[in-house]
């Protein structure tokens, strides 16, 4: 697929078969992730992959919007290292970068995919680092469900001129 | 260009020609802007486009990593809407999944693009509000520079298997 097709077309996919994602289809998506910038370079992220049972009943115990991944193919945390970036904004923007890369891998393989935000709500940081186990400077930032898609969604055109401004800002 | 291999080949590009894009481009690159997700889908985002070349100059004057900005097509400010999104790192995560969408359309249409990081550097936010007159709510996240590249960069592999977990933080 195209990367502008794919840009204009990927959708937030909640709904999935059950089945579990290929091994290699994970490996592209986790791919796809590091390839994402970073501010210095300073690549600051690491990746909790979600497939366990408990483990996912326990995220969806907590989370009101994971709800949907006991019947995803798995989830991605990604966490931002505060010892390689300690400007807390870049390590969010990197992280960002990186899960919006892992959503487009995703649609480009043909599967359904979703953002769930943990940063800057603290209960639900609190608890995904608890699950997980994360030492303190291990950052949740957000976490990517992935899986089969069990129905196609439309695209849909979310541009709006009346947000652009040149040079300055002009209110409508 | 395949989605993936956008992806996997995009690098920072900051040489350019010092050729304006083309408006047709522009607009691709903004639609791939609008067409990230964000958080329960508030869209909090505004987009400064950057073209006068006496804003150009005073941007290139504060932030010592936009020095390429006179030589590019143009700069994109990526700027978050507080009163639609309170909670602040999911202003940023969208604005980060916007900019990143914007840099590999950019890369799909055979530009060179690089992001420059604004938040949470309160000097270059402070800066850069001046500079477009933002209003308090209006939040200056990142700076798309976006340009006719000058050269070539070979694609790199950033993929680090130390850095993915499974359903726990295990430390290598």
């Amino acid at each position: 697929m195209d990367v502008l097709e794919a840009i204009m077309t990927r959708r937030s996919i909640r709904s999935y078969t059950g089945e579990i994602i290929k091994e290699e289809d994970l490996r592209i998506i986790l791919q796809a992730g590091f390839q994402a910038p970073s501010a210095h370079n300073f690549e600051p992220r690491e990746y909790v992959v979600i497939s366990d049972r408990d483990t996912i009943e326990r995220i969806a115990g907590f989370h009101k919007y994971a709800q949907m991944l006991p019947k995803a193919g798995c989830g991605i945390v990604v966490c931002g290292d505060q010892t390689k970036q300690s400007e807390m904004g870049f390590l969010v923007e990197d992280c960002s970068a990186s899960i919006q890369n892992m959503l487009l891998a995703s649609h480009g393989l043909g599967l359904g995919a979703v953002w769930c935000g943990l940063y800057s709500v603290k209960k639900l940081t609190d608890a995904m680092a608890d699950i997980l186990r994360l030492p303190d400077h291990i950052i949740p930032i957000g976490m990517v469900v992935v899986g089969v898609r069990d129905r196609e969604k439309d695209a849909v055109d979310r541009y709006d001129e009346s947000k652009i401004h040149f040079d300055r800002w002009r209110e409508e």
